[in-house]
């Protein structure tokens, strides 16, 4: 065997001996926030420390530097997207940049992260900004240190959206969530003070939970969620993991006064899901096999919970089988009213409450906030300030406490920053896919009304999941819409839906 | 630090890394068992093979035999009931056993007894006992052989019994298992003969699925079992593990047309877990910390099932919730009459199926049949033949079948020889050590007609539980009864309780 093939064949068993660890390690979480005892937590935490100290032994190894440096010099690498090349290039990216990170700035961030989260629960439940501060503070510092540990051309927080968003610039990201804010603002504004108004309280009747439960499952698996490969659970928490090649599982919670929450949430996960379960197995835990950006991962999210779970043509198909399943609550509501309700718009003050419109509005706030907090440009002490501003601004309203504002989300106490974006990302490369699928399989509402939405899956399939990282997000939709990234399909698929309801 | 104290906290260190791989292996079972979606078993294979070979890399290590070696030299270990001796004694023992056997042989050992489960089920799906016969010498063969390796003084097969109850001699375990069947054989025809018998059917009517799982829940919590630290599931073959000092789970499988299958079954899941919660968790993983032996674990487990839950004392306070939860099955059968037939004895051809009595009866032919083969006594040739005289000889009927006779257990083609004998070592145990409990602590029947099992569990806990591996299963049972193992107790608790309900 030449030198090449064998170097080949020993890093894509250290690949695979990193997946066994990292499967075991998401098996082990999944477990624990769906399963496990209440005492068996901190045994757990040790537990995990420990497998967390073999994976890092093994992506550290100065063994895989070694191939990978080597691999990057063969004649395969000119052909930049065979799965050799993908390997390489992806791996070596990663490998590069942790290579990067002195030991002690990644302990100290994991330690400081650590008790962040816990000084954060506190905080926010006192709703106390002054003691969330100092530890916040020190986070930020720390993620800067790690943007100056990287390096940059342009400015910092290009280094921390790489992390999420590889090979998409701040400026890109700036412009088009710039661009969606001029737009969506006016928009919001002009629905807040509409006269025709949907009735939202129809939701906030009763729907037993059994009842949600067996409407999320058949739905979910019908839109082509493998129930042979994945499972449904509660969580408190609703998240999708991937515990192997042919094992999704997606989680929810129920909410036995509120329709929306568990059937939405199911769909959002489902979506999560079916990226997973199309992805290639025979390259499972190697690049040609891994999820493209956790923008791609949300645009699937997204696409099944509001392109098509939120569409006409859906429940012109399912409207039937809610009825049936909540006669009370639903069985006298016109399918034109419970239509209006789950696609209400309404501006409010928690991100993850919000609706499909405003949503967005809640990520600029987060992006341009995080973004100006590593550039040096806002200080910890000015948040709260700032982002009551930006919340009066841009939705009209403002929190009363630091708790359902600056404080309301975890990220920033864990380090995720440079996160946000990517779930309004996701919204909008979700709509680019849409109207591209719909150009070549035709009217997708009129499928999804006879209960078609195999076309939709495979195209995603065959376009999206089936490419791993082969491309980067940018190349990806350029690929798949012939457009970059703009925000001109999620503006006209808002105001195309929202226009009748409102009336204007 | 002196060097003893450096050296035993190096072997903990060693021991806890052990834990963390066996406990993360153990949760990733009880996931493939009670979870896992059906296409998920290819990959979970493979990560649990990379695991198990992680595991056995550390087992070996012969660091770990150098450490065991200069620490059993030290003065500790002239206290034989100590931790650190307990310890020292008991992983020497392991590791000296381990290291006897050459690595072909356990190689061989891994892939004939995998081969030997797959032909097992479709040997048995085809009634062909020719087709298993070649495969199952093998096996018997090769555990000859570890006899062998790992050497004997008396008989080969004292070296099978050993792994699963250190210290006991076949010599000693056959003669109480022949003097228990001496006198259970006659007691069993007599009850076969008997004019006055129990109406069992009233235990298949209807008895829904939820109502048997509040049931099961409500009992195994009062009787001990901490859902704090544990969990029910359903699997298809019920089991109990632990994932960790506090997560114990056990399973249980619903028959919406029998009571005793899930009911009994969950107290005996909860009388291991009940267990396993009760072991020294500031010990977790290491010998003071672990269950002594397979025998003492069944006498768990077949006590809260047997001797509590079968007793009359445990039907006064419970039969109430009983009617009120199967109020068409139960709502007018007489206590008398549920009490006969939940305590019914018939001889049957099927060990997991059989009654408290004619089980032992099971356990002693396959533990003659599998010494004589170990023994070069019997050829695999014979067995069916000699399986279906025994049965005529013990229980006076005969397979009709190799399926359901000499091929029902898994648990030969596993290469899971010397194990059976368990079974009925620990329903001896039980009886000794609950005869010894009542000495201590009065009449239990009418303590559990009030509802109060605390007091049995908690002398469980400090007599049992807490002592882990301090004593062999020998001393335990001695030191607990005053008494050696001897099967008068179990036969007087079956006599009394069957004589009033077969009428003799």
């Amino acid at each position: 065997m030449p030198a090449v093939e064998t170097h080949f064949s020993e890093l894509r068993q250290s690949i695979r001996e990193v997946t066994y660890l990292k499967s075991t390690m998401a098996a082990l979480e999944w477990d624990q926030q769906t399963k496990m005892p209440p005492q068996g937590a901190k045994y757990r935490a040790e537990q995990t420390t420990f497998l967390a100290g073999e994976l890092h032994r093994r992506q550290t190894n100065p063994r895989l530097m070694e191939l990978l440096g080597e691999l990057s010099q063969d004649s395969q690498m000119a052909d930049r997207s065979s799965d050799f090349s993908v390997t390489i290039r992806e791996l070596k990216r990663e490998c590069e940049k942790k290579a990067k990170l002195p030991e002690t700035l990644v302990k100290e961030l994991a330690s400081t992260t650590s008790l962040g989260q816990q000084v954060w629960i506190e905080a926010r439940k006192e709703n106390d900004f002054g003691k969330f501060a100092p530890v916040l503070e020190k986070i930020f510092e720390l993620k800067r240190q790690e943007c100056e540990a990287i390096g940059y051309s342009d400015q910092a927080y290009d280094v921390l959206l790489d992390d999420y968003e590889p090979a998409t610039s701040t400026r890109q990201v700036e412009a088009v969530l710039n661009s969606l804010k001029d737009e969506l603002v006016p928009l919001v504004a002009e629905i807040a003070e509409a006269k025709q108004r949907p009735d939202e309280s129809l939701l906030r009747r009763e729907f037993p939970v059994e009842a949600q439960k067996k409407f999320g499952r058949i739905a979910s698996e019908q839109i082509g969620f493998d129930y042979q490969q994945g499972r449904l659970d509660i969580a408190h928490h609703p998240f999708c993991t991937e515990l192997g090649p042919s094992d999704t599982r997606i989680t929810t919670r129920y909410d036995r006064q509120f329709f929306s929450s568990s059937f939405f949430g199911t769909l959002h996960e489902a979506g999560h899901g079916i990226y997973e379960q199309g992805l290639r197995s025979d390259q499972y835990g190697m690049p040609p096999g891994k999820y493209c950006s956790l923008g791609i991962h949300e645009s699937q999210s997204r696409m099944w919970e509001n392109l098509v779970g939120r569409s006409r043509g859906f429940w012109d198909h399912y409207y039937a089988t809610a009825q049936e399943l909540f006669p009370e609550s639903l069985g006298s509501v016109a399918l034109d009213d419970f239509f209006s309700a789950i696609n209400a718009v309404r501006p409010s003050l928690i991100r993850v409450e919000a609706d499909e419109a405003t949503y967005n509005l809640h990520i600029i706030i987060r992006f341009q906030l995080e973004k100006a907090l590593i550039n040096d440009e806002l200080s910890v002490a000015d948040l709260p300030n700032a982002w009551n501003e930006k919340y009066r601004e841009f939705l009209g309203i403002e929190p009363e406490t630091d708790a359902d504002g600056v404080m309301q989300d975890i990220h920033w106490s864990a380090g995720l920053v440079g996160y946000f974006a990517t779930y309004t990302l996701g919204n909008i490369y979700a709509s680019q896919m849409f109207d591209a699928a719909e150009k070549e399989l035709g009217d997708l509402s009129s499928q999804f009304a006879k209960g078609e939405f195999a076309k939709l899956k495979n195209w995603l399939n065959e376009n999206v999941h089936q490419c791993g990282q082969t491309y980067r997000p940018d190349e990806l939709i350029q690929r798949i819409t012939s457009e970059p990234l703009n925000h001109a399909n999620l503006m006209k698929h808002l105001h195309d839906k929202l226009a009748p309801i409102y009336g204007f």
